[in-house]
């Protein structure tokens, strides 16, 4: 048995996560000391120290109180989309948990009475009621945690927004430790709060289901896909809504009316800040936290029916919560490094700082994985294998647990080598502007299509390890290894948008050149490192898509998904094709909610007098109300081919060739993923490369309004949909068919394949 | 045993074959009735013609003159390039050849000795050094074959050109006729050549291997590597070839300097119309013959290791020759219906002229392989299934024919729905141009992508159907079916690039606009078929990879190829990364090539006094050159990475991993390529759509010139490489990687996966 006791793991787990919640709360407390508001300039103190920074003297009041409307207007604006987008997902929410009851509870017909256990036919085990009930509000709980996720992002972001902008004006060094503060709350919270609800489920479950661990853990996948299917919709949704807003914007803004970006006198202006927040914040905050509750959900599925669970090895059992425990603690030491023991005094100094947090995080993490491995897990034990059992070592999973997290590294590092305007590749990009748009695409799509390349072998070399040492269980502790760090990566994921948003407050608010340049280094570093969020997210959702897909296989009584039987060919041609349906729809669903943006931006330019002159406001609600309505309508046809996919092909053709869509689905998908994320990311910082002009090749192609640098704004458009909507949505694709197809396994089992039966 | 004998198979495959050589030359003496000479004014008889055509009267001797030098230089051209090629590539084939012959003499140590049989033990074989030998003529013959269908191809196209044009001042119908004849030389010539020469072989194996088929069919495998690995490079080198000119000489004449299409003052003009015959034409032709040669070796094969092989049925072996025989008879038929039986008067009768051909060879041969199928096959009979015997009957292959037939028609017919501007898809990309190149761009992508989805249910259809009828040997015939219709397709496929340098021609040499119009009207409905050809391509590409892939595995004595071991994932996930890889390449090829393209057609406009004013004529060598140089140099990088993944990933990972590998690749390159195809097609006619202004709408959005247009020129460029490079050379790069494995198999099987080993 391990040496860690029941006892102990009890404390330990809940513990970690309390901290975690507690450090969020401080990092909050800290954000809200700078003041954002009307009477702001009354007020001593904060006063006294502007006085104090000479330079900064010139700034009135009356930026602040415009930073204060601006932010209240995006705060408004997202808090009511999302609320909006919450009522619709609120219908969708019960009537799928009514779907789950009923296909799950018909499995033995309804029946309440306690049935043979499926991998130990030797114990009874609960009815498969009582798992169609529990799985029903297992889903709800995954579900609520990752709207909550989201919406606590979102509400930080726009909190810390205004206050990165007036911070800036003490420094670049303030406003990055404000931006990163806020960043860290969303990280730590959500972290902490999904390892929270998933511990007081499985202990309240728990009073249920006593010894039977196989139905409690079977139920607790419905986290999983509560989860993921909420992220669906709020990246979907977001990512149209954001990028309809941010193309509508550009398409007039800078391209017709030759005004610079976030200018308050562009009509969509709002609505892209509030983009920002709902898809880059709330959508990404969802999707990692369907990752992390995905992944953690397969390895417990896994281990239930392993040796842990059938020994009633509690500690062990609780490996991968313990791991995510260790990963909270780990990353706020980690964030000490940026916040504490460092200070960033110039712009420079930003981006390293920020990947040196990935690194940092990583190196510690790797010990405490050591520490949690050789005290969690005892040294020898099997472990389920597709009906076999495969003996395995403490340190074998220590190696699948690190290599997952050495990998997210590469991933992360080898993402930033293809986006960063500081390498080769995008300066490449950047040239092809001199011959026009048309190159500067060809080399975009080649970028992208490359960067593919390294991050498939790292995830290879991933998988091949610790498959051959541990099995699917091996996988999915892979893929939590490579989310142990969250907290950090969500930290430094949502300081992006932040700064952003900051960028955009001190352009609407009329702030001085100064510290807009400031905030640009901000966004640029923050620019690079979602590019890196997004590496991360993708090779996650890779490893957890194939840990699911591995438990729904166990789970559904595969012992092989042979690719020559024709049943799971077709399964595997059609499910790497889901990934283009896919990108088909939300691509074109941009695409005309940003050419409605287009005609509502050319009509208030031409129909309200003095507009362009900057005597008349633009009517932003009309803008914000276009965003809305197209992301909610447009969100639903690639949410339903998601949802219903695993449901039909499982429920018509059977298991075997819905293992084959999964496995389709999974590595084209994640191709399109990447490249997506990649060939956007690097137009973005292409096009940042000649604004800059930083150096001697950028100036030549530059200065901003050049043929070039025309060039490369329409590389930046296309690229907006690709690396904001259609890339990071896929994940979400090819882990949610996973899971859902996990949790619905018992029904496909006993009834699925009906198209064959009548054949 | 069949109702056809063996003497009566052996009469009918050949004499098809001839039949089928006699009826290309037979319309090569009908085009070549159409004199284009410097003193093609003075003789009579055609004089009088012209004259009788009034309107044409302005027409003089001059024209001619210019007709044929232009003709001439493209010609040479093209010749020279070829022959640049060949050189290369015929070093490649020799090494290449003594790499197979190495290869598979050292599976038992070069021993001459007879061994067992491998599936059929009890009889004794030929030693594995013969097959060495005989794979390796087979190889060398497959890529004489393959350089020479390209050669012709290249050869008619460049002698038609000039004829279409000058035929098109006497009429729409005449030019059509012209036009399509010698797409029909090139059709038929390639599809009995191909027939003819590989019966040959077998026949003339059979002296040494008589009664060991398995040997013998085993050595035959050889041909399709041979043919398509020429093709590989055929299309690649092709593609950028005429790419990189297309797009050299449209960024500086279309885009920058405002002159037409064509125009003789563009140096690059003369490098762009050889390129659409030395990729379109030669590329092509080379691509199609490959995939006929591998489906017939795959069928082929998988026969001779079934009770066809074992009880030496002779006809029944034969069925895969005798559909193609077949299919030479009916296309004949069908090409009447088109040359003789229907006039064309209007230029809106020629799309449904062609596409009528694609028809009527369906229903034909729907016919032709029932009589076949019955009279070819015993009415009951075994197939290997991977280690089990599959009973099948005769109509079951017959409809395992018929449905590759049937869904290579769907997937033509869908091809043209999203690439014709007749329909909405492309009118709403059109549409799209209103606000600029990037929602161009935006909507062009969701097109190509939304047009993966009803092709890969057709295939996934016919897959599933033939798999389950006849195991791989019914998904080998399937892919045959599709491509039964071979020279119906190739000639319509082929008349799309003579018409298109017909208009070429007819712009250079300066004449009139109503003969212009014509040639456009032929060109137009040319990039409908060239679209609707690339489909089949595709399509008929994923069905004879399955099967080779089906072969390889049967050959490399692997029982399953199961998903959930790790050797299969890895292979699986970095075979669907390969497509993208490659893609990156050839894109990056196209587009360096292109900037070159760009820099020198500048540069002589920038130094050759007189040259925008038609006084000075320019280099046009020095672009030929630069093209050849780039495409020569570029083609060795993608061509190495198809060559050699098969053999690293056999040699170290094995033939599981390999075995992933291919099926992760065809899954994956079938939706790159269909929707790069796609995508690109849209842009073309996209552009077409706006400068044709024959509606309403299109008229909106034009004239040429106005930022609609802009936009849409800027789409059709980006679509060059990917239409005409990346996605018709993935084809080849599936079935390649396929056909390389199963020749390989017998190697891998005894020595492969050494790094597994060693571990």
């Amino acid at each position: 048995m391990a040496v860690l006791s029941e006892a102990l793991t009890q404390i330990l787990i809940p513990a970690s996560a309390l901290i975690g919640i507690g450090f969020a709360l401080l990092q909050w407390l800290l954000v809200s000391k700078v003041k954002v508001s009307a009477d702001y300039g009354k007020k001593d103190g904060y006063k006294d120290k502007l006085i104090e920074d000479e330079e900064e003297g010139a700034e009135n009041a009356d930026a602040v109180i415009k930073c204060a409307e601006i932010q209240n207007a995006i705060s408004v604006g997202a808090t009511s989309f999302l609320f909006t987008q919450y009522k619709y997902l609120g219908i969708f929410m019960v009537a799928f948990a009514v779907v789950i009851f009923l296909f799950l509870g018909s499995v033995k017909g309804f029946s309440t009475q306690s049935e043979p256990c499926t991998y130990n036919p030797g114990n009874l085990c609960k009815p498969a009621l009582a798992n169609a009930m529990f799985s029903t509000i297992a889903f709800l709980l995954g579900a609520l945690t990752s709207v909550l996720s989201g919406f606590l992002g979102m509400k930080i972001a726009t909190y810390a927004n205004a206050r990165t902008t007036l911070e800036a004006r003490k420094g670049v060094g303030k406003a990055f430790i404000t931006a990163f503060r806020s960043g860290a709350v969303m990280g730590f919270l959500l972290a902490a709060n999904g390892l929270l609800v998933l511990y007081v489920t499985i202990n309240l479950f728990k009073l249920y289901y006593g010894d039977d661990w196989e139905g409690l853990y079977e139920s607790i996948t419905g986290y999983g896909l509560g989860g993921s299917s909420m992220a669906l919709f709020g990246r979907v949704g977001g990512g149209i809504y954001t990028k309809a807003a941010d193309v509508g914007a550009d398409l007039v803004g800078k391209v017709e009316k030759n005004i610079p970006e976030d200018d308050p006198r562009n009509p969509a202006v709002i609505a892209d800040n509030v983009g920002d927040n709902v898809g880059d914040i709330a959508g990404m905050g969802s999707d990692l936290f369907g990752s992390y509750a995905e992944s953690s959900c397969a390895a417990l599925f896994v281990a239930s029916i392993s040796s842990f669970g059938i020994t009633h090895d509690y500690s062990a059992m609780s490996y991968p919560l313990t791991i995510s425990a260790m990963g909270i603690v780990i990353c706020l030491i980690t964030t000490l490094f940026a916040t504490d023991l460092a200070e960033i005094r110039h712009v420079s100094e930003i981006e390293p700082s920020l990947k040196r947090q990935l690194l940092i995080s990583t190196i510690l993490m790797t010990a405490g994985i050591a520490v949690v491995s050789f005290l969690a897990l005892p040294s020898e034990f099997t472990l389920f294998n597709f009906g076999t059992e495969k003996a395995v070592k403490n340190w074998h999973l220590f190696f699948c647990v690190s290599i997952g997290l050495w990998a997210g590294l590469a991933i992360g590092y080898i993402t930033e080598y293809y986006t960063s305007n500081a390498y080769s590749p995008v300066q490449d990009v950047a040239d092809s502007c001199r011959t026009g748009a048309a190159t500067n695409v060809i080399f975009g799509l080649a970028l992208g299509y490359k960067s593919v390349i390294i991050p498939i072998f790292a995830i290879a070399i991933a998988i091949y390890i610790s498959f051959s040492l541990a099995a699917m269980y091996g996988v999915a502790v892979a893929a939590l290894g490579m989310l142990s760090t969250i907290a950090t990566g969500l930290a430094i994921d949502a300081y992006g948008p932040i700064s952003d948003n900051a960028g955009g407050i001190a352009e609407m608010a009329g702030m001085s050149h100064k510290i807009r340049e400031r905030t640009d280094a901000l966004d640029a570093a923050g620019n690079t490192t979602a590019a890196i969020g997004k590496g991360f997210a993708i090779g996650s959702a890779a490893l957890v898509s194939l840990a699911l897909f591995g438990a729904f296989v166990s789970r559904a009584g595969i012992k092989t998904v042979d690719v020559l039987t024709p049943k799971v060919f077709i399964g595997l041609i059609v499910g790497a094709m889901l990934p283009y349906w896919f990108s088909a729809m939300t691509m074109k669903s941009v695409g005309s909610a940003a050419l409605k943006m287009v005609e509502e931006v050319r009509r208030q330019f031409n129909t309200i007098p003095g507009l362009m002159e900057g005597r008349a406001k633009p009517d932003y609600a009309n803008c914000v109300k276009i965003s809305t309505d197209a992301s909610l309508r447009e969100m639903i046809p690639p949410g339903a081919l998601v949802m219903l996919t695993p449901l039909i092909a499982g429920t018509l053709f059977g298991v075997e060739t819905l293992a084959g869509v999964l496995a389709g689905s999974l590595v084209s998908g994640v191709q399109v993923a990447i490249s997506a994320s990649n060939t956007g990311g690097a137009w973005d910082n292409a096009k940042k490369y000649i604004e800059a002009g930083a150096s001697e090749h950028a100036k030549s192609l530059g200065p901003k309004g050049s043929d070039s640098h025309k060039a490369a704004v329409i590389g930046d458009t296309i690229g907006d949909p690709l690396k904001d909507t259609s890339g990071p949505s896929l994940n979400i694709l090819i882990k949610l068919m996973a899971v859902e197809s996990l949790v619905f396994a018992p029904f496909f089992a006993a009834h699925g394949g009906l198209l064959f039966k009548l054949l």
